[in-house]
């Protein structure tokens, strides 16, 4: 741990010195205290598919960022689906045959299942029985339990707790609704020079649990300031922030067609806090500029970390890569879902995950958007035989505002560059033919540029219009 | 030997799964006893290029699944050949100096060279060593001899037998003619809800031998009646009968153009006796369809095998991969011609081979059948984003028809299913992919299309029309 | 080491035994004697991007094969680039603090930095200090020093040499001068059948040292002398004499058109002269047909060797494989530059190389261009099914012309041929996935084009007319 927490270290200082040596302004970085004030005051709200909860949360990210508000009205028919109502809580909790009141939604918003519909009555502890959810293998953690679907009231508590309701009669008060209301979506987009777009995609229906599903909004949040605060972007920045599954799909049915047309990479961010090693999934063309880019930071970085290969059964990124859409969007993960005990659980709280780790993320996250927005593809105006580097002083010579970089290797990597320059290779693919850094290779083909020697490659394909 | 007896059953079991599972009927299986019972029959029979027979062997095999007779008449040219004339064997033997009458074609058709023209006179022992065909190396094997294109007659015996033989005169007799006949094929059509065709195709123009070559016709015919028993078939299944090359030749100067249009997969069946682990042998373009289908049945079945590159060298796989041609065609083998030491000579019979390991082959065929007939190609019609599974009843329910699936693999299927199926990924593909079971996901698919979320896509490039 | 030179021995009948079974007459080889005497003709002269020494070389090598003189003026601008003034040298020498002629270029034309400017006067010894070269680390080597691009002048000299120059006055003379004069390159086209051209490109500017660069003008030179000497030629060879990179962007401004349209392979030949195993760089675009009939020969005559992938910080491949280019042109070294520690100094001399081994290399050039001399693609006239081969007499008789081949291997070497040969497939391609050996399938493949089976596919799009 300690010594990922060194990596984690190390990447930050990798691009900071990535900033630097573009001659570009440090970001706008976050101190992890920041994100863990931010962090306490998100925890407690009520979180769900639609709700005051949710809106709170968006407001709060929106405090950190500007975000664009879309409200969804219920019944809205999306594609295959269509959006819920709008589900209101005002109380709900039990009071026990001693008088007492427990399990209440206002103690821990995990206690009532989600969704839940409303019911006033007395039950027996036996009748109450059908209506609990625990986990007898983790007798300490109150599940988290969603019934979006399917009407249902119940109540969330630990195994230990269950065990130990007296017989006798309780007071059940589930005082909720479901109302014609909206689904409650927010966008960031940042503009750049170009109309192509990396897309950050999060999710924020999920209630107090802090690796999954807080770590993700905040890392996208995080990330939104810093690129915001970049000074010059040559891709636009959208960050999506929407309840899981049917707010994809919603967004998809309203920017869909814009995505399609001008996404060149994205990731869909969740499980990100945990001080573990990334875990980078392919998106589902796997080969993507997406993959690419993603797997290009991870391996220069030398940050240990897992690649595996999509599949449909995970996050958001099954809407983004469902076959009307196809789009290059990978996901990255730090304690992926299902890969840790206290997932879906009260045990992923505040505990369990790191606030430096997931200033790591957004490290990383930055980096990776950073290679995007560096990939371009250049063409040489002087393509045939080497051209003339001396006489353009593209030769690094002693001294000089490049005095503290590597003269040789800026020299091979400047040939690489020339020779592979025909306006068909990124830099991406450039960097992993010849071994040498992206940044370095930027930096040259930024100078080639204003030295008339390339041009930018305009790529019809990717960068269309609407 | 045990152990791939074992694993042989276990194919059985996993084809009659299959046919269960897809709900539809187990195929009319044969017994090893019926096939013995049949191989009996065939055994003695004087089988050639041409002749009676060949002419009484697809008669038997008639009997089993019946079968369209073709005779191509001697002197026709097909392609860069011409049939030869027909080969009638009246009888031949030699009379020893003693008087005794030896190496007679009624006893053993091995012992006549193959082809033989008429002979008739009285020989020194000298004189007839010329004519005198043995395995020094092989003392008691009695070698298999053709002379198809070079006018000859020969004697066929053991090395012991020929060193045994006394000095002093031999009286010949080779009382055979070759006449103005015809050259005899013989096919059957399965045909199915499309045109699409899968291709088996074997020889019968060997004599008294038992892996190679009674096993390859067996195997076919009894495939053939299993097929014709299923309840349903998609694909159209083609079985072919003939001699080796100039019969594929022939053959192919009558169907070619038909098959170039609509064979979607073929195999030759050859040397499929033996109990030894199956070798399959890829198509010339090495990653067809055959191969694929053929391939995952061995995989998933997780029997022994050995996977070869197609090499011209082999059997009737060189006339349909010739280039006018190269059709999707492989081979499937269970003892190699050339990889066992009794290939070609009298050594190759009954006791040589297992009725039972035969049963395996035709299991695996079967399987592969199965493989290619719900490989079908399925477009979903909600692309955009996840399906809503369910509203239309896709996710499983416990209880119901299917309350004994495993109900997280059939719901991990079903998302596979949708994310994959957009009208060019056949099922092949997915399973190879997602890992899961082929019938799995036909079943899946076959219940997405009944409830209007699928459609099945038509490959025209497969699919063509005459 | 003898095991090398043995190897190389083994190359040489390779070449040898391919030369007789194509029945083609052995090429006029040169004996290493021959070698030798040729390179202790050039080694002394002064050879520089330009100049007399230049010329002087390409007289003596245009005595072993013709060479097409071609002078480009001083000024002339070659793409980005200008062709410098022609230097003349016609003394250099220091007198020491006792009157004695040290450095005298005309005992090794190594003591002058190449391109020197002119310079007469008298320093201390601690003036003319600055003016010296040497390695501290080698201090017996006299470093090999130019200055191009950069008016200096100055004098290379051992470190033990220079740590003994006595105190006091040093008379200085650089009698050189930079003319308006032209830079020297030569070429020999040897005119084939076909348009399509093997380029072999060496260069000519490095003055007196042996591995880098006498070898490969020498090797070069050999080769075309062979290669004219063939009886017939299938392709075209052109070989290339220039200064490096400067020459090489002359050659490419006069004849890049014409290489783009013909040039079916090329290999810039340098530093081929140590005792070593063979290196192989790629081409640019790593698996053209220079690559493949390279890497063909070397695994085919088992020799120890080592492949490398194309860098763009190497020879005149640089140029060749410039983006504007992008010929199909690797590099054949034995001994790379920068991998020996001799390279660029007074020590790479004819005691570290072995004429022997040049010898080899020429070998294995020659082969190579066997090679591509034989590998025409073909297209069988009887593609549908197999052709009939006995009555076009293909299959090996015993006895004939061709009794010692091996008849078995002869077969098979001919059924792959008429299984592959679709037009498509060149006979590279053929060898690489049947295993035959090329020249065998050459041979078949011409007695089918003499019988009427074969015609020789000609592809326009490397055969192009200007």
């Amino acid at each position: 741990m300690a010594c990922l927490a060194g990596a984690s270290a190390d990447l930050s200082r990798m691009v900071l010195e990535t900033a630097k040596m573009l001659d570009r302004e440090a970001s706008t970085s976050e101190s992890a205290a920041e994100i863990e004030s931010c962090f306490d005051r998100l925890w407690p709200l009520h979180r769900s598919l639609t709700g005051e909860g949710v809106r709170r949360t968006h407001d709060i990210l929106g405090e950190i960022v500007p975000l664009n508000r879309i409200e969804v009205p219920s019944g809205t028919v999306v594609f295959d689906w269509t959006v819920p109502k709008e589900w209101v809580v005002r109380q709900a909790y039990l009071v026990d045959p001693n008088g007492k009141r427990i399990l209440d939604v206002a103690d821990s918003n995990l206690h009532l299942v989600n969704y839940a519909v409303p019911f006033r009555g007395r039950l027996s502890r036996q009748e109450l029985d059908a209506h609990l959810y625990s986990l007898p293998d983790q007798p300490d953690a109150v599940p988290y339990v969603t019934s979006y679907y399917q009407p249902r009231w119940g109540f969330c508590l630990s195994q230990r707790q269950r065990d130990a309701l007296p017989d006798g009669e309780y007071q059940v008060l589930v005082d909720t609704d479901h109302i014609d209301g909206a689904m409650t979506i927010s966008e960031a987009v940042l503009p750049g020079d170009t109309a192509q777009e990396v897309l950050i995609s999060t999710y924020t229906c999920h209630p107090s649990m802090a690796n999954n599903e807080l770590s993700g909004p905040l890392a996208a949040t995080f990330l939104a300031r810093r690129i915001a605060g970049w000074r010059r972007r040559r891709l636009t920045y959208r960050f999506v922030f929407v309840p899981e599954t049917i707010g994809a799909i919603a967004y998809l049915s309203l920017r869909g067609e814009h995505l399609k047309r001008h996404v060149a990479a994205g990731y869909v961010v969740t499980c990100v806090g945990l001080d573990q090693p990334f875990t980078y999934q392919r998106s589902q063309r796997h080969d993507t500029l997406a993959d690419r880019a993603a797997l290009h930071v991870l391996r220069s970085s030398a940050l240990p970390h897992e690649v595996r290969d999509f599949h449909p059964t995970g996050s958001d990124e099954r809407q983004y890569c469902s076959p009307g859409f196809d789009l290059p969007v990978g996901s990255l993960l730090r304690g992926p879902y299902t890969q840790y005990p206290e997932y879906h659980t009260s045990l992923d709280n505040k505990n369990l995950i790191s606030f430096d780790a997931l200033r790591g993320t957004i490290d990383l996250l930055e980096a990776t958007c950073r290679a995007l927005d560096v990939n371009a593809t250049y063409r040489s105006l002087a393509p045939f035989g080497e051209p003339n580097l001396g006489k353009r002083g593209l030769y690094p010579s002693v001294g000089g505002k490049r005095a503290n970089m590597d003269h040789r290797q800026r020299a091979r990597a400047t040939l690489w560059l020339v020779n592979q320059a025909n306006g068909e290779r990124d830099l991406l693919t450039i960097a992993q033919r010849s071994g040498m850094p992206l940044e370095l290779l930027s930096d040259i083909a930024q100078e080639c540029v204003d030295k008339g020697l390339f041009e930018i490659s305009v790529d019809e394909s990717k960068a269309g219009k609407e």
